[in-house]
């Protein structure tokens, strides 16, 4: 893509009314455009790191045999009367509103309920369980505050799997295949050796239940790590947990963290609560077990761009990046640009997606937007480089430049 | 995929109260899942058509410059006010509900007044013009009536693209190129020959406006149609259109056709009533010419299960076919399962997406639910074949089987 195409601009100021560090940032380098409080559109750039982030997380719900489908929005309030969630009291998050014959329906926050009423006309025995699906959906939710910019919007896009078992057993097995795809997950997206699968408290079914937290300044949560034994516990269940795991406080260390995703053992709740029931083996009639795993994709780029980011812009994990090359054009002789354009074509041929800066503004301002991107990769076609029959090649993270041919920089990038 | 895999059944009976045949089949087949009129989860299958149809019609918004990107469900009212679309009598198909505050928001059922207070961040001079952006964006319309199962709905998947320009002339030019665009799309679609750009009325800065038809029983509209000529005219329309024309009503043959396309040149009405101006190569500021093009992506997909569906079930078009085969095994034998094993895996390796139904039921099941689906070629791999040296080849639209091996089915499917 050159640059000179792309309608967004990089902004030197952010909007005074955005406090938190990644809309700052994303909307400066023009990823996202703030419509409301919680409320982001992604622009080109933003969308490709979604996309990015999805893939990832596809691959992964796909290679533990989750199926992908799409719920909807629009939700009746039947089903979620019956298990009591229908509630403002009990889910303060409803967006609700009316169809012309002022019949009263709900944004989806989450799908369990939907799900469930669903699969009841796909399971009847206990022989068509397991499964497993997944979606990724654009969940609305009504937050009293949402000052986190996209790592708690009231509009953002989850990743949200849905397992259903026969047994408890089941459930458990499959449980912990998804713990272990999570991992691969965060360790995909870059984020791997700073998150860890956290005892909180919640657990239904279990003494605790499951989050993943990620190490970051910005996030709501305390940690307490113990990073060589790979454990980690929330503030709210400490006590409780030390004793379980049989570490003493002082072992561990006190952290700021950001909750990328959570799972959920929901048990038989939800089957017996909508009264939806398979043949079990014995030929009588049995619940549903069901778990529900999430991922938030807008909230994990947030906390990716918290985490990561310096003081001259984001700095993107080079698998979810939006472009892994920056290509900065110095000049506008004939020969430089046409060094640069046979350069952008081999880049592209190479598979490698380039930012092609041909845009007639100074230096410093092109190697200002690379930084402020965060495009790790960033590669200088200049007179002076011309002159030496070489390019500059810098990346994202490192202080100093290198030169060196087109399959030096192949070398660097992949 | 393996059909014991998929959690999804085919079913005898549609819900009763579905009285298009499109959402029949769909549920039938278990394309798609009805949460209310108007209102269908999309299935792993039903989710593949969407995703095949989506890379087409993105393929050729990215091949004229359009920049995908993703606007917002949540609206505030202040944009919509400004152009006077918030207003309920003006607008009768929003959904509207509150933040926590009170505050009225709207949910989107078009993006023209998002979309341009959105670019004013970007575009300040008519040398950042033209530019286009286009977005798959589950869309909500608050329809009195939602009778046509996915070929209108409440919720729905559309593509939506926006060009702004800094001339009439540069609008038209444009305008002309996503005709040449949607022409392509149709085509691949395989509902190309019989889709026309049609005069409709509505146009505010031409006689004229344009939608695109296609011929379909199940159509809401009556079309007077010249097929050598190529022209097609709303009825609407039709005294003026053919004097403009000039044919003769007799020339022209009437049918029934629905909506799968249409566009809207907005002129600098939106930019005025916004108040949204660039500055002009005169140094004056002047407004920005917009038009909108969309493709309903749901809708489409509905046209075309109507259009060419038989008594038998749906009939994909082979470029939109969640699966290119279907793999019947006949047998439980060891061959038979050896050999059928083996050729799904060929079929995979060969780039062909295949349903392998490897269930334990009667062969009339499997063939009727191959064709049920709908999906372009069938395989049988049985006892009686294997003796032959052979397998069974049928295309969902003939009659007739034929016999070959592994290098005639290759050849047949692709």
């Amino acid at each position: 893509m050159k640059v000179s195409k792309l309608f967004t601009k990089t902004r030197k100021q952010a909007p005074a009314d955005e406090t938190s560090k990644n809309a700052q940032l994303l909307i400066r380098a023009g990823f996202v455009y703030k419509v409301m409080a919680g409320v982001y559109a992604y622009t080109p750039l933003g969308l490709r790191v979604l996309e990015n982030i999805k893939h990832i997380v596809r691959e992964e719900m796909n290679a533990i045999d989750g199926q992908e489908l799409i719920m909807t929005n629009l939700q009746r309030k039947d089903a979620w009367e019956a298990t009591g969630r229908w509630d403002d009291e009990v889910v303060d998050v409803w967006f609700k509103t009316k169809l012309k014959d002022e019949t009263e329906i709900g944004l989806a926050w989450s799908h369990e309920e939907a799900i469930m009423e669903m699969m009841q006309q796909y399971i009847e025995s206990y022989r068509d369980l397991p499964t497993s699906v997944y979606q990724f959906q654009t969940k609305l939710r009504n937050e009293l505050r949402a000052k986190s910019g996209i790592m708690r919007g009231r509009e953002f896009v989850m990743k949200d799997m849905y397992s259903l078992h026969a047994s408890a057993e089941d459930l458990d097995q499959y449980y912990n295949k998804v713990i272990d795809a999570y991992k691969r997950v965060y360790d995909r997206l870059g984020i791997g050796g700073d998150t860890y699968v956290t005892f909180a408290s919640g657990g239904a079914f279990t003494k605790f239940s499951h989050e993943f937290q990620t190490i970051c300044d910005a996030g709501e949560d305390i940690l307490y790590v113990h990073r060589e034994k790979n454990i980690a516990v929330n503030e709210e269940v400490l006590d409780e947990a030390v004793k379980e795991l049989g570490v003493s406080k002082d072992e561990l260390e006190k952290v700021k963290s950001a909750e990328v995703g959570n799972i959920f053992n929901f048990g038989t709740d939800k089957s017996e609560d909508l009264g939806i029931f398979v043949t079990g083996p014995d030929g009588n009639e049995q619940p549903i077990y069901l778990a529900s795993y999430g991922i938030g994709i807008t909230r994990v780029m947030g906390v990716i761009v918290e985490k990561f980011a310096d003081d001259r812009g984001i700095v993107w994990p080079q698998n979810i990046a939006p472009y892994k090359a920056y290509l900065v054009r110095i000049g506008e002789s004939e020969d430089v640009i046409k060094a640069a354009d046979d350069l952008y074509k081999k880049l592209q041929q190479q598979g490698i997606e380039t930012l092609y800066d041909d845009r007639d503004v100074r230096p410093g301002e092109k190697f200002a937007d690379a930084d402020l991107l965060g495009i790790p990769h960033r590669i200088v076609v200049s007179e002076k480089m011309l002159a030496k029959g070489v390019f500059e090649y810098k990346s994202r993270t490192n202080a100093s430049s290198e030169e060196g041919d087109v399959d030096f920089l192949l070398a660097k990038i992949s």
